[in-house]
């Protein structure tokens, strides 16, 4: 209810539509926005809906932020997934509360960390990065934004074996996925899925021949395409410029 | 691990791409696909990955079901939310371990279930429907996938009130949304999310002007869009006919 | 004008929306409709926007029939190249009244008959066609909608040579374009257009890389989709199933 | 066939993918490119595909320029319809050879340049243009691009009436098109064909009403979209970034 921001929380703070700031807080730390600096120890204490003053008199109001709030936030992730495409592995691998996961790469940790939100309190993602500095970063991330608990990272090549067992899904954004479709397979429990994501549809292809191979059922490759709208009224219409593609999904079952 | 089936899990009987079966397993209990009958007692016991034999001499493989396979297998779910819109509204409106979330309508529980099975163990879909048949029929559907602990169902009329506050996301599936803007707007937390599924881009019009006007920021009405592929290695092309528009969703933020 | 219909006109008889035919006038030919026939020679001196009454008492309002009604009154075609993709080549390969256009295969002339009513009256449409029988249904067909007059039709293989030069435009619709790509090159003027039509993103890649090779510049693959809406005003909306995918369009050009 | 380059022409320079300049040429006038500077004297006579050199000592290579290349080197054009929507708006309105045309408004010319290149010889566009500075300068670019004889160019509101009668089509590209909806209607043949073109699905919606007011039938709203793809074998993908959304098209007809 009426609860108070403590030291450690996220909070986004609001002054209008382009400026808004996600920070987490610490006492005695000053943040810095372009409507003046805020001194982040008068937060503490604030209840959600209030409003903190800046060093120049602009209100900005205290609001809680979320994952993609916080995850955006953060400097270090570089070329991530969207989104929607993290949204689409989600649902259509059934990771949900307690899901054991496979991922890899795990990159600076972007989409290892909303994986990591949703199998939380008694899941687990086991995610696998060859380069030695994205796996820094990343457990660098997954630590500031809470999620590390619930990560096992490891700084290992996963073309050269998968350690789990009866995982409930394996998700691969990496380079060559299909050297992975069978270690892929064997980690999987029957009934579980693999969710691959490729940028090129030369990529897809390959992938789709790999998984086939290795014995996986119900293969499907899908393009997420998401349209934004000005919320105009009286001038609804698309935007105009915008993102025409990402990738390419494919999720596939050990039946 | 080497999980052995027992009386009440979801299996997923598994004879050819074209022929899957969702069942829950109960004793004494005859299930019929169209390749001969099974006995569900028969397959008690069974280790996943085995097959179970039909009275016909068809093997069908034991895998685990999931939750899309559990809905799916319910016959009573009618004009449901696609999945890809699902997935959407999940993640967008941050639904995740834990999240308080109310719904409206139930309609038969298909997004109720899907909401339920994210916000476990510790979180509660609490869920509006103004017509008693479907009320009930999504009571009977959520005990029956076992998800009925995480929601609080209501026979009521959301645009009279919402009895919850400070919650983290509203989600709304109805034909006049915009008749609820401001109660969502009361009941959501500060930095919470309200999520709207509407089809016809007339009614997206007026959730629009609704939803601004009753002090909502970051409002963005979307389109997802997602186009099978046919898994053919050498002849890789999207499907030829499918789904062109499912309806249009709008998420909006209280800050 | 209130011109009136002679024998030899092509009319379109509408009753309503979803009943209009599209019928070549012939005296004492009688026509069949669900709401009743019609004896043809009762049309002919009819002006446009009268009507015609079936022997069942339904009027009929006659109306001029364009050349996409034509093409569709005709039975023999098979496997059409879609108006959305005609339009997109007919443009974007610069072919108008006067173009001189090589094309391939014919099949039974859907397309030829598209880009002969564009080049109308001094250009040409050379088309090549290897199989007799979509030859000779093309040639019927032709003549049956009035354009043969503007088409040079040849049973021949267009892998074995093309016997035109210097012309605006080649277009190729058939399933190995890339083995008449350095054809291709040299029957086209210097500036002139090459457009390709394939269903599957295999066949696209390999076009990609013969037209590449034979020299050709300002290579672009491209997606046509159009999206029909329901004309309904308050419930506006996109149709819900519809054409996901035709095929992918490659221009290039000799420059 | 070997044709040479004479005064008046319109050329092709091509010296790479990313430079190539559209200009007309004229005896004595010197055309500046990023590559040097081109004395236009020096292009008269030679064979297309034959090279010019620059002041500089780069070679370019001289093609036939058609219409788009026309079209997009004119600096006098303003906010134009894109060649996707004109493809569709020619061949879904029957536009071709010795079509009667109305149009509005003219705007600078860029449509009515495309539909009088299509209605050639005998055709004639006749288009409506309320601001004078935008008529004047139709007039100029229709003139530069050698299609004013096929076009009657009016300094008139469209929306006070049209003077013709019994026209092929009607093509709209105005703010408020459903103020001309009736008066199109009465314009057109029987069998004719009104196309028009709005950014927004609100306007689209208020064009849906009045043309079915006004009688037309075979009411078809549609959007189109080209997605562009990278042309790279072994990387090939959709670009990432572009154009999403231009404008919804309708079509109806008269019957």
């Amino acid at each position: 209810m009426s609860e108070c921001v403590k030291t450690g929380d996220w909070v986004l703070l609001y002054h209008d539509e382009k400026h808004r700031y996600t920070v987490k807080v610490e006492e005695g730390r000053v943040y810095h926005t372009t409507h003046g600096s805020v001194n982040l120890t008068e937060v503490v204490g604030k209840r959600y809906g209030e409003t903190v003053r800046t060093n120049i008199g602009e209100d900005l109001v205290v609001s809680r932020a979320n994952l993609l709030d916080r995850l955006g936030s953060l400097r270090r992730f570089t070329q991530v997934i969207y989104p929607k495409d993290a949204a689409y592995i989600v649902v259509s691998a059934n990771i949900g509360p307690g899901s054991r996961v496979v991922e890899a790469g795990t990159g600076t940790g972007f989409l290892t960390a909303i994986l990591a939100w949703y199998v939380r309190p008694s899941g687990r993602v086991y995610t696998y990065e060859i380069r030695k500095d994205f796996y820094e970063a990343a457990l660098e991330n997954l630590k500031e934004v809470g999620l590390l608990p619930y990560v096992e990272a490891k700084n290992k090549d996963i073309r050269k074996g998968i350690d789990e067992s009866d995982v409930d899904a394996v998700v691969l954004d990496m380079p060559d996925p299909w050297n992975v479709a069978e270690e892929a397979y064997n980690a999987l429990t029957h009934g579980g899925i693999l969710a691959v994501f490729v940028p090129t549809v030369t990529q897809l292809e390959r992938v789709i021949v790999a998984v086939r191979k290795s014995g996986f059922k119900v293969i499907e490759p899908v393009e997420v395409n998401v349209r934004k709208y000005k919320p105009v009224p009286g001038e609804l219409r698309p935007e105009t410029l915008g993102v025409l593609h990402t990738g390419y999904l494919l999720t596939a079952r050990k039946l």
